[in-house]
């Protein structure tokens, strides 16, 4: 794992980025502040469920026409919290010490089992 | 956006795979079972906030000695569960319109800010 | 801390059952499997948290016109998951030792004092 | 369901106060602002995660050992969030028309027969 600086992050696009690189990001940070003694996987995933429910705050009492992403502060709101679920993703595979693109991989093909095509086009439920 | 098929998906580690590619394999997913019409922001993040408990789960009434990332259906688990969050977060992105890359680094960096390494280093709170 | 068994409840509806009550159901429940070791407070936090989105998966993909409380199955289902949210917080406040009422007329009061009703009337955020 | 203000709480301990007489208090600070409105059973359902995620962010990065409930300022933290969880089942209850007390017992009463005492006693798992 490389631990290289994060103050000036390069352009880096989801064209581009690796997860590996993302991940490296990642435990660059955790590795900076001595964290890795707080990352086991029960506290990253009670992490997990704090940021998921702060995503999930922005949407409280909102009907689904009072969901207006072209409003800049509430679209940057949504996109800070997404952005602390997704590295809490990549923080419990870094402490897990799994392939996060393999068993996201390996996970789809489960669901196409699960739910074929063929029976659930156009319902969810 | 490419609609390729996810019968035989290809070995795509994490050090290869980006994270467009990613999202490219959740949205084929979602289309080919006309799932567009639920994804809505609001859900999503309900949805993310119901997988994120169902991780969480398998931590439930576990020491830290308990958790034995060793046992292979219980990392199997913990793997699908991540998988999960992670395939949420990716559809968010989706369904909202953002680069996840770009908003992770600008999280990432406000981070930096908010917790300054010289300041927080080995403690978490 | 009376233990009275459960086998046959009596009706106790909400219009005469104390919280107390109920609290003495749920801490006989634990301590007839001997499950005060597992209590301790964060892992009841946990659970909380897991059988809060249990409830929330049911309104998962749901318009507010398809949640239809007067489908039998569908509100035995939110009122079972609504039950084990409920009997969290109850055991909670076995766990750490507080009366239950007392915190929540204290919060009430002070949600009045953070949300004057003439200013918060009709709004909610 | 009667309206009487909040203002001066009376003193109403578990041992006295009824479920009714709470989800009265409920409603009388949801009515006062009008929020009757926002009240649907998917949002309650979301502010539930939302508040038990707040109590469970208290025990966040914490070893069992570093959760003191003698600390009267996280206790009191504690306290509140676990009224917020609370206070939302109260409103649920309401917002659905159900008697809280009676669907806690019959879940209970699901539990015994689900988890029998005989073979539980001891095992969380």
């Amino acid at each position: 794992m490389s631990y290289y600086p994060l103050r000036h992050p390069a352009a880096m696009p989801d064209a581009v980025a690796t997860v590996q690189q993302l991940r490296d990001r990642v435990a660059t940070f955790i590795h900076e502040r001595d964290w890795e003694r707080y990352h086991n996987p029960k506290d990253i995933a009670i992490s997990t469920n704090v940021e998921a429910a702060e995503l999930l705050e922005l949407f409280q009492w909102r009907s689904d026409d009072e969901v207006d992403l072209r409003d800049p502060e509430f679209r940057e709101a949504v996109e800070d919290e997404l952005a602390d679920v997704f590295v809490y993703c990549l923080s419990l595979a870094n402490a897990i010490g799994c392939d996060l693109s393999d068993v996201t991989l390996r996970k789809l093909a489960k669901n196409e089992r699960k739910y074929p095509a063929s029976e659930w086009r156009g319902r969810a439920r």
